[in-house]
């Protein structure tokens, strides 16, 4: 069990093969299982197999490959839709178009794909998350036909691996963990934490063909730049706006 | 190991019996391996032992007994500030201070925070989320010394079960899940999907308690009300600018 959870590697690249139906009934079984505010069970899944559809959303997922390969497609959206149509229709008056309830069902819905992601790697399947959902919000919404209090916030394919990748690097397990209180990085902290890091083989390969001085660079100059992080930040919070989560009162 | 995901109780009653320090460092390390974004892990966990820390935490997440008894207490926060200081120490410019940076941030500890449920779990160790994190998290901001870009998301309170709760009741996975795409609820749809919710003797005992008539107004006028989602939206909205991450430009 908590082999699986360690063991955890992202897949990119899947076999042709399907999913089984029983398997994938495990899956969302098991996302539906976990923790959530309230037991609102404020999210939704939509799982996405039709060939159309998922060559849409390849495209709004920038187009990377495992998209189109992956048989199964899952997007994990915060959902005040549902509750709130049942309050409307039990003569009770709901107050969730606002900031805090969008909150509450992205986590949610983040507890639950987790789930869904052990589930699927206790079951053989490899899963690779795309943050693009976030980022991309708004084509999400058109092609899945999400409506009002609805948001895509992270999207998951599954299929049966076709590669066989090493386990990823992650920081010191004490790079992330506080005691007590959180205690705030000396510069000597940041050296530890990101020592390993830098030292790998594939970061000195990464800095050589991008020409930068730092691995950091290659984060704030090409993957996760300014100009981009803000450009979605308005993106998404206009998609809030529009999806009715925004009536936060004054 | 799905048996421990379907199987999943939140503990509210928790023995005096410590965590066993091997125990938790394996929950800690099982979080640090979950998916994140970019392999950034924009995410810290702060692990709060100490009893009059708790004692302190046990008053912002309202006073809630488990918190009190729980010898564990894990608060799961965004944080690009260790990223934004390594950045800032390999002469790389950081524009982690938006809205998606915080969203990131929030998916990376969501995930990991599951992780950890589950570790915890199969260890047979108990959990209980807090969603008052979100609520009070200008509070444990104070307590916890969260420095600009971390903002506490969830809160999980671990320790051995004094307590063995039925399974709680779930929608049917058919009200959770879409298939292909989002299809909207009919009057019929829910229904469908709340009856059984509204049929447990629980229900008809809560409605008999509250005078209420049905158990949507629980949640409406009790629970989750307008005006504290309001209130706690305005509250979030106004820590995620005092931590640093509404810098979206225009």
């Amino acid at each position: 069990m908590i082999d699986t959870i360690d063991n955890h590697k992202s897949i990119r690249a899947y076999k042709t093969t399907p999913v089984e139906p029983d398997k994938l009934d495990v899956i969302l079984t098991a996302a539906t299982r976990a923790s959530n505010t309230g037991n609102m069970q404020a999210y939704s899944i939509v799982v996405t197999q039709d060939t159309t559809l998922r060559e849409k959303l390849w495209e709004a997922h920038f187009k990377q490959n495992m998209v189109r390969q992956a048989p199964v497609h899952l997007t994990f959206c915060a959902d005040f839709n549902r509750f709130t149509k049942w309050c409307e229709q039990r003569k009770a008056d709901p107050g969730y178009d606002n900031f805090l309830s969008f909150l509450t069902g992205t986590i949610d819905a983040m507890l639950a794909a987790q789930n869904a992601a052990i589930a699927a790697e206790s079951l053989g399947l490899g899963i690779c998350y795309l943050g693009t959902a976030s980022w991309m919000a708004d084509k999400l919404i058109e092609i899945l036909h999400l409506p009002r209090l609805v948001v895509p916030i992270l999207s998951m394919v599954v299929g049966y691996p076709d590669e066989t990748p090493e386990l990823t690097d992650r920081l010191p397990v004490t790079g992330i963990v506080h005691y007590e209180k959180y205690s705030d990085y000396e510069p000597s902290d940041i050296n530890r934490i990101y020592c390993d890091k830098e030292a790998l083989e594939s970061t000195r390969e990464l800095l050589k063909i991008n020409g930068k001085e730092s691995l950091a660079q290659i984060f704030t100059d090409n993957r996760y730049t300014r100009t981009d992080n803000r450009f979605f930040s308005r993106a998404f919070l206009q998609t809030l706006e529009a999806q009715g989560f925004m009536m936060n009162g004054d």
